[in-house]
C-alpha cells in the first residue's frame, strides 16, 4: 500500500537531484524507478561505460530512505549500435525497416541484439548486485508498444521456421493441422513457410495464429534472457511493466519468468484510444473504471499475486487524441482504485515534466520549472491515506476466462468490424463489476476449484482438454456462463468436425445452428423467459453485432429467444444442468441490461453476494476485509455503511472523483447517487 | 434450367465422396465444378503428378449421373513454384511483391508463369480428354479478384512497352495521341514509358487509360492461352467465372475466347461492398435485385447467349463487412431470378462449409459436420421447380450501352468522388427494370438494329465511328437516351477539338456549355417541360452530383431545365429528332423519379410495353414466354395475372423472398404490394 | 492595376497564336506568362535545343503590345534526363522513389539536378537577355506543390548532415540543443543523424523541426541558384509563384532572393481542401474572402511591396473534391479583391482549356474549341474596370505575426487533431477583417514601429530576442494580443526552463498553469469581464479545442474567465500594461464572437478606426485612398458612402459576387445586407 515515482535524473542537472529526493520523501514516496531508456548514457561510446551518474542518483535517493527499481535499458539501443548492426532493426510486413529515432526499434529475434542485450544487462546486474537500495528490476519497457511484438524481418523469418519445427512433428503434421489443401497452400518444408507478408488476399488463419503465437513467444524468450541474467546476480525482484488492453503479447507466458507483474495505467488516454464509444466528459476527466479495473484484474490474476502499477498517469498526457486535465483528485482516485483491485504499489510516471524529446506534453508530478503540479498534491494525499492501510490478498469469487490465443484468432477473422474480442469480454466484466463483485481475469487452464462462478466470454479455440477442465468445474457445483463464439474453432484455428460450441457442446447442451453479424447500429433484441423485459429498446433486451441461432438439446432450458426479424422465436441463450452445476450459453453480444440479467442469475445460483446495480462510474472493491469505494464521476456519492463500519479513508460522502475505504463488505453498503 | 454445385473433394476423406455424390443427386443437382485451386494436390512435387484422386471423384460423380466441369488450377501456383521462380509474383505500384499465402499471386505477363501454365493445363487437358463426364472447363478463377488485373512488376513494364509498340505507329504517334507536351511528358521511345508507379502528382490520363487497357489485354491473352490448349484436346466447352460489378477487366474481350460466360453472384455481399447507400434490412437479407440483375444482363449480353451463375451464394459468406443470414428462401429466389434473366445453370458455391483456411466463415449447402444447411433445402426446392421449366432465349427490347474503356476513363478523372460510372449507369438500369423491361447490357459496337430503344448512360470516349453507329440506329427509328459526360473525350482520353458531347453533338443537337460537380448532399433539381413535378425535393425533380448546362441547337427541344441557383433556367435535358428516331441528352445524374420520367418517355416513344412502376425489390423478367416474378423483400406480393395464365412455379401470392413463374407477359401482370 | 494570362502556345498549332494574341489584347490583357513546364520542348533531345517556337510566340505577343514573363522550366525534368540520372528523383520517407509521370519529381538537393538546372536556366537567360518583351521571370513553379518540399532520399540525407554541421557548433551542441538524452537519442557525429524515416514511435520534435527547416532551406538555395543566373544576364524581375495556405516552405526566406512575390489563387478549391468546415453554397461559388485575403496579405507582407496573383482561377478547376461553376462575376470579383489587397497584376490561369494531360478539367479564359468562356468575359470586364484605377501602397495599421517555424513545431505536436496553426491564426485574421481593418501578415522580426496594434496568434518558439522585440513595441505604446501556445517552446522545440509563455511571461504578466485540449464538438466557454455575454453558446462566449488555465501576476487584469466544468472561474484571457502599451494574452482558441470582442478592444485601445462588424463574405479593403468593397455572397449589398465619395468602379448597389471601388475610407461606409 504505497506509492512511488519514475525518475530520470539524467535529464536534469546533478545539483538538482538532492532537492528531488527530498521532495519525493516529503510526499511519502517509497519507490523510485530509474534508468529506463538510458543505454546511450550508460554506454556513451561502444564498450565505454559510465555508471557513475546512476550510482550517485541511487545513493542520493537511498540517503532519503527511498528504494530503487532499475530498468534494463534495452528498449532504446543507441545510434552507434544501430549503425554497427542495422540488421537488428525490426521490419514492417512489406520489408520497410523500423528505424532509429524513437524507441523499440530492435527485433526480439536478432541474434546480434540478443548478444548485445546479454552484454549490457550483465554489466548492470554485476554492478548493482551489491547495492542494497536497488530492490528490483524492470526488464526493458512495455514490450510490444508501438505495434512491435510482430516483426517481419529476415531474422524473424528464420526463427519462425525454427519455431514451427519445434511445434510440429514434421511438415506433414503442419499441413494437416493448419489445413493447407485449401487454395494450394501446402508446404514441403518448414523453411518454405514465410512470415505473413503482403499477399493479394487475406492470410491463412492458421498461419496468422501461429505467427502471432511465435511473435509473442519471441518476446517471452527475450524477457527470460533478462530475467535469467538478473537472477544470476542477486535475489532482487524481476518485473516487467505491461500495457493496458494490449492484444499482441501473452502476458501469462511472460509472467512465468517474473516475480512481480506490473502495468502502466493511463485512464484518460485509454478511454479515448482503446475503447468503443465516445467518452463522456467525466470519462475524459477520469477514465472508465471498468476499463482500468479489467487490466488490474488481469495483471493481478496473471500471477495470482499483488501487482504494481509501474506507471500511473500523473496529469495530462501527450499521446491520446485529446488531452484534457484530469478531474480534481483523479490522480489520488486512481491510486486508491488500483489498491482496491490489489495493487501493492502505484508509481507515478514521471517525476517532472521533461523539457526535451517526444514527451514534452506529458505531465509529471512536478512541472518543468520544478514546482509542484496537480499530481504531486494528489500523490502526497494518497501516500498519506495509504500509510494507514494494510491489506492483503484480493479474494475474488468469480473468474473471467481469457486466453490470448482466442483474442488473436478472433481478431484475424472478426466476421464483423465491430467484433472486438476484448470489448466483448468487457461487457461481461462490466456487468459483474456493476454488482460489486471481485473478478479474477485468468487463463482458462487456471485451477477453478475456489471459484463459485466462471464467466468465459469467448473460449474460441477449444479441445477436449479444455472442455474437461470446465466440465469438472460444473460437475462439482460450479456455475458457468459461456459466451458467443466459444468452441467454434480447434486449437489450430480450423473448424472442428462438429458444430459450435464444438468441444463444449455436451456441457452446454446446445448446438449453434447458424451465426450472423450486423452493423452495430442495427437493433437486435431477445426476450428473456419468453417474456419481454423493459429496456431502452422497447419491450425486449437489446443485443448487437453478433447473433447465433441455438439448437438446444431436449433437456436444455431456453433462457432467452430472439425477437428480431428472421431469427424471431429462435433460442438465443440456454442453460444446461450437468452434475451439481449448470452452464449458460449466450449466443449473442448482450447489451448492458441483458448482461446484468445473465450475470445476476449466475451469481444468484452460485451464492455470490452482490450490491444493488451500481451506476456507471461508481465501483466498489473488496480487499482483505476493506471496501474501496471509487467515484469516477463528477457528482457526489453517499455511502450508507453499517453503523459499526469504520471509514479508514474518507467518510460517508464522496465528492466527485473521490475515494473512500471502509471496513465493511460491499454488499453491506448502500451507495446513493443522483442517477 | 438446372442447378449445380462447386465441390472440393480434396478437402474431405475419400470415403465421404460417395455420400456427397448421392446427396447431390438427391437434391436434383446436375453439374459439379471441381479442381479449382488444386495445383498443389495435382502436382505435389515439381514434375510429379497425382491425378488419381480427381479421377476417382469424377468417376463417383459420373456414377450418380452428375456432369463435371473442371478448372485449370492456375489461380494458386504452389509454394514450390514460387520459391523456384519468385519473379512470377505480381507487384504493387511501389514495387512491393504480392507474395504467396493466399491466391492470385502470379503476374499474367510472366514468361515463366505462362510456360508453367502451358505445362499444367496441357497435362490436365490431355488426361481428361477422353472422360465423358467432363463436359467443360473453367479457366483459372475470377481473373483479377483482389485487385490483381493491374500489376506493376518488371515483366509488366516490358510487356507494356511492347503493347504500346503494337498499338501506335511510332513513339511520335503516341506522343501525339496522348498529348505529352503537357508537363514535359514526351517520350523518345516505347521503352521509356513505365507503368504508372508512384509519382508526386496524379498520372497522365492517357497513360493511365492505356495501362488499364494493357492490363486487361494481358488477362485476355492469358485466358486465350488456356482456351487454345483446352480446345486442342476435346470439344468440351470453355468458360470463365467473372465477378460482379467488376471494373478492371474487359469481359467483352475475354469472352471472345469463351464458349460460355459465367459469373459469381453473392447478393448480400455485393449490396454491402460495391453499391452506394446503406443497405436496408431486406437488402442485407437478399441483396438488391437490380444490382444482381445488371450483372446477369451484362454477362448474358456479352456473348448474346445463355450464361451460367458459376458460383451462387449458398447462405452466409465470409468476406462482406457484415454477414447476416439470407432471408428464408433467398437461395431459391436467387436461382429463379438468375434463370429469369437468362441463366441456364446456377451452381451453388460450395457443397460443404470448409474446415480449413480462409473461407471457414463461408457457408456451403451442407454444414461442416455434413448435415444439410439452409442452402441445401433451397437448392433442392429450386431444382425441383426448374425441372418443370424449359425456356430459351431472353429477348430484350432495350440495350444499355457499356464500354469498359469509358469506365476506366471516368474512374481516372471522376471530377467528384461520388461520380461512379457503374452506379450512374445503374440509375438508368434501375429505372428500366422498375418498368418491367428486359435490358441487354452490351458493348456500344453491338448491332443495335433489333432494339427499340437504347440507353447510353455515359459514352464517354467517342469518335466518328461510334457516332455513326448511333446515328444509323436513330435514323432508322431508334430511340436513344444519351447520358451525362458522353462524348466528352476522344478514344485516347484527350478532349476533342469540339465541346461535349463531341462526336455525338450533331445527333443530340446540343452542346455542353458548362459542367459542374457537387457533394452528394447538395440538393439540385430540374423541372420537366417547364413545369414543376411533385417529388421528394419539393416541386422539382431531384438530381445530384453532376450538372451540365446545355446549349441546344434551335431545332432541339428542351425537356427539362435546371431550377437550382446559378444554373436556374438553363436546359438540363434535351431531345433532338433525326431521321425516324430521336435522341434525348440528359446532362445530369437523375434521381430515381427523373430517371423514371425519362425512361418512360423513351419506352413510350419506342413502343415498348411496360408494367406499372414496380417498387424497389420486386422485379419481373420475361424469358421466352414465361415471366419470373422475384420478391426480394420480406413482405408478400400478390400477382394478378390474366385468367388464362398458368403458374408454372408458385401462385398468385408470393411470400417474402419468394418467386413465381407464370406464362404471361410482364405487362399483363398487376403486382400488389404494401407500398 | 492590370490583368494578364498564363499561356502555353506549345499546346496549340502555331497558326492559332496570332488569333490568341489578338484576343488577349482585345480583352485588355497586359502580361503573358509562358514556358512553364516546357523543358521537353525546349530541349527535345539531350543537348539539342529548340527555342525557335518560343521566340516566335514572344514576337507575336510583343507585336500586340503584350509583355512576357518567362519561366525556368525546371518543375518538369524530361524523361530522358530522369532515365540518365534516376538519382535526381525524390523519395518518400520509406524510400519509395517519386517517379516520372507527373511533375516535381526532382530533389532540390540533387547535385546532378542542380547542375542540369544551371545548364538550362543559363541557356534560357542568355537567349532572352536581349529580348525587350521579356520583362521578368518566374523561377520554376509552385515550389513544394504535391508535398515535395520534404524529400527523404540519400542526397537529402547527406545534405541534412551538412546543414546540421553548419547550424551547430559541434555534435555535442546539437545533442544539448535538441535534448537527445531522452530515449537514448544521442548522436556521436552529424553523419549519424538521418532524415526522419519510418520509426516505431513518433519522431523527436527537435529532429523534425530541423529537418523541416533544412528542407525549406534546400528550396531557398535552389531558388537562389535560378535567381543568381537570371540576374547575371539582365535586369528583368525575378519572381516565384507561391501557393495558398501552404505550410512547408518558408516564403519569407525564399522571397529574400526575389524582386516580386506572386502567388496562385484558387478560391473555390481552397475553401474545399484547405479550410476547416463544410463550405456553404456561396463559398462553393466564390470561396472565402478571408481565406484568400490572408494569403494576399501574407505575400504582400513578405516583401512589403505590391505582389501579383500569378495564377488566378479562371472558372471551374480540376483538383478540388468538387468542381462547381464560380458565381456570376466571380472571376472579376477575385481580381478586384486581390487588387484591393495590394496586387498590381492578376494573371488568369490559363488562356485556354487544355485538350491533353492532367488538367483537362481545368477551365481557361477560352474553351477548348477556342470560344470565349465565362472567365474571358469577367477578365475583360475587370481589365476595363482597373484601367481607371491607379493606386499605390496598402497601408495596414495592424500586423499579424507569423513564423513558419512555429507552424512546423505546432504541426509536429498539435496535441489535438483539430489544432491547426493556420486555422487558429485565421480566427484572429477573420475578426480583424470583419472590422474592415487592413492587416499585414508578417514575420515576427519585422520592424513593428509603424503598427498601432499587433496580433500574434501563436508565437510558439520564443527566446529573449523575440521577446525584446515585442517588449519594445509595447513599451512605446503598441497594443499587443498574444494568442495561445505562445512562448511554450524554445527555438529548438524544447520546453524552456520556465512555464509558458516562457520568454513572453513578463510582458504578458501571466503564467500558464495548465493547458488542455478537447474534441471540437465539446462546448467550452468563457465569460468576459466577469459577466456573461450573449452568444450562440448561451450566456457565455464559445471557445473550443484548446484551453489554458492562466495564473496572472498581481498587477495583471483578467479579461475573461473559464465558465466550463473543471476550469470554471480560472482566468482565460488577461491584459498587462507595460510602458505605454499593453499585452492581452488569450489562452483559448476563441470563437468568432470572442475573437471580435478581443480584437475590437485591441483596435479601440490602439486608436484604429473600424467599420461595424461586417457579415461573413462581405469585406472592404483600403488601398491608397480607395476602398474596395467585395461581395463574396449571392445576395446584394448596399453601400452608403459619404455624399462626396466618388465610385470609381460600380455604385451603391452591389449584386451577388460584385465589387465596387469608392474614394472613401472603409470606416466611413455603411454596408447594408439582408443579414
Amino acid at each position: 500500500m504505497t506509492v512511488g515515482v519514475c525518475y530520470f535524473p539524467e535529464h536534469w542537472p546533478r545539483e538538482r537531484w538532492e532537492t528531488d529526493a527530498a521532495q519525493m520523501a516529503e510526499a511519502g514516496i517509497e519507490y523510485v524507478r530509474m534508468a529506463e531508456f538510458s543505454w546511450a548514457v550508460l554506454e556513451p561510446e561502444p564498450g565505454s561505460y559510465d555508471f557513475e551518474w546512476l550510482d550517485d542518483a541511487v545513493e542520493i535517493l537511498a540517503d532519503h530512505g527511498l528504494k530503487v527499481v532499475l530498468c534494463t535499458p534495452t528498449a532504446t539501443p543507441p545510434k552507434w549500435l544501430v549503425d554497427r548492426h542495422p540488421e537488428i532493426l525490426q521490419a514492417d510486413p512489406d520489408g520497410t525497416p523500423r528505424r532509429f529515432g524513437s524507441r523499440r526499434h530492435y527485433c526480439f529475434n536478432s541474434p546480434v541484439y540478443r548478444q548485445e542485450t546479454r552484454r549490457i544487462v550483465s554489466k548492470l546486474a554485476e554492478h548493482y548486485a551489491d547495492v542494497d537500495a536497488v530492490v528490483g528490476w524492470q526488464t526493458d519497457n512495455e514490450f510490444g508498444c508501438h505495434h512491435t511484438v510482430r516483426c517481419y524481418c529476415e531474422d524473424c523469418a528464420a526463427a519462425f521456421s525454427e519455431w514451427l519445427r519445434a511445434t510440429y512433428d514434421d511438415i506433414d503434421d503442419l499441413n494437416e493441422k493448419w489445413g493447407t489443401t485449401f487454395w494450394s497452400q501446402r508446404y514441403r518444408s518448414f523453411e518454405a513457410v514465410d512470415p505473413p507478408r503482403p499477399t493479394p488476399a487475406e492470410h491463412h488463419p492458421s498461419h496468422l495464429l501461429d505467427y502471432h503465437r511465435f511473435a509473442s513467444d519471441s518476446v517471452v524468450d527475450y524477457n527470460r534472457l533478462h530475467a535469467d541474467i538478473l537472477r544470476d546476480h542477486d535475489d532482487w525482484f524481476v518485473a516487467h511493466n505491461f500495457m493496458g488492453d494490449f492484444e499482441t503479447l501473452d502476458t501469462h507466458a511472460v509472467a512465468d519468468d517474473l516475480d512481480l507483474v506490473t502495468w502502466d495505467s493511463y485512464p484518460t488516454g485509454f478511454v479515448q484510444d482503446r475503447r468503443t464509444g465516445t467518452p463522456s466528459m467525466d470519462e475524459l476527466r477520469a477514465g472508465d473504471p471498468d476499463q482500468v479495473g479489467m487490466n488490474h484484474d488481469l495483471y493481478r490474476g496473471t500471477n495470482d499475486a499483488p501487482f504494481w502499477v509501474m506507471e500511473q498517469q500523473p496529469g495530462d498526457v501527450n499521446w491520446p487524441p485529446h488531452c484534457p486535465q484530469p478531474g480534481e483528485g483523479a490522480m489520488r482516485l486512481w491510486a486508491h482504485h488500483a489498491t482496491g483491485h490489489g495493487a501493492d504499489a502505484v508509481l507515478y510516471f514521471r517525476w517532472r515534466r521533461c523539457r526535451e524529446g517526444q514527451e514534452q506534453y506529458h505531465a509529471g508530478l512536478r512541472k518543468q520549472d520544478g514546482s509542484a503540479d496537480r499530481g504531486y498534491r494528489d500523490a502526497t494525499d494518497v501516500a498519506a491515506d495509504l500509510s494507514d492501510v494494510d491489506s492483503d490478498h484480493v479474494d475474488a469469487p468469480v473468474a473471467l476466462l481469457h486466453d490470448y490465443d482466442d483474442w488473436w484468432a478472433v481478431s484475424a477473422q472478426p466476421h464483423a468490424p465491430e467484433f472486438d474480442y476484448w470489448e466483448h469480454a468487457r461487457t461481461y466484466y462490466r456487468a459483474l463489476r456493476a454488482r460489486g463483485v471481485q473478478v479474477d481475469v485468468v487463463h482458462p487452464e487456471t485451477d477453478l476449484s475456489d471459484y463459485a462462478a466462471v464467466v468465459a466470454p469467448s473460449l474460441h479455440l477449444a479441445d477436449d482438454e479444455r472442455a474437461s477442465h470446465l466440465r469438472e468445474f460444473v460437475a462439482s457445483g460450479g456455475e458457468l456462463l459461456l459466451g458467443a463464439r466459444s468452441g467454434a474453432k480447434d486449437p489450430y484455428n480450423k473448424l472442428p468436425d462438429e458444430l459450435a460450441p464444438g468441444a463444449f457442446a455436451d456441457l452446454a447442451g446446445v448446438r449453434v445452428d447458424q451465426h450472423e453479424s450486423f452493423p452495430a447500429d442495427v437493433d437486435l433484441s431477445v426476450a428473456v423467459d419468453g417474456g419481454r423485459a423493459a429496456d431502452g429498446n422497447g419491450d425486449a433486451y437489446a443485443v448487437s453485432v453478433w447473433s447465433e441461432w441455438l439448437d438446444p438439446a431436449p433437456e436444455t432450458e431456453t433462457l432467452a429467444t430472439h425477437t428480431t426479424d428472421l431469427a424471431d422465436g429462435t433460442p438465443a441463450v440456454t442453460r444446461n444442468v450437468t452434475g451439481d452445476g449448470s452452464t449458460v450459453y449466450c449466443g449473442v453480444w448482450p447489451g448492458a441490461d441483458l448482461a446484468d440479467e445473465l450475470v445476476s442469475g449466475l451469481l444468484s445460483r452460485a451464492g455470490v453476494e452482490t450490491t444493488h446495480r451500481l451506476p456507471d462510474g461508481v465501483r466498489v472493491n473488496e480487499r482483505d476485509g476493506l471496501t474501496w469505494v471509487s467515484n469516477f464521476t463528477s457528482d457526489p456519492v453517499s455511502v450508507d455503511a453499517p453503523a459499526d463500519a469504520t471509514f479508514v479513508v474518507g467518510d460517508e460522502t464522496l465528492d466527485g472523483f473521490d475515494a473512500a475505504v471502509v471496513e465493511s463488505a460491499p454488499a453491506d453498503l448502500e451507495l446513493g447517487t443522483d442517477d
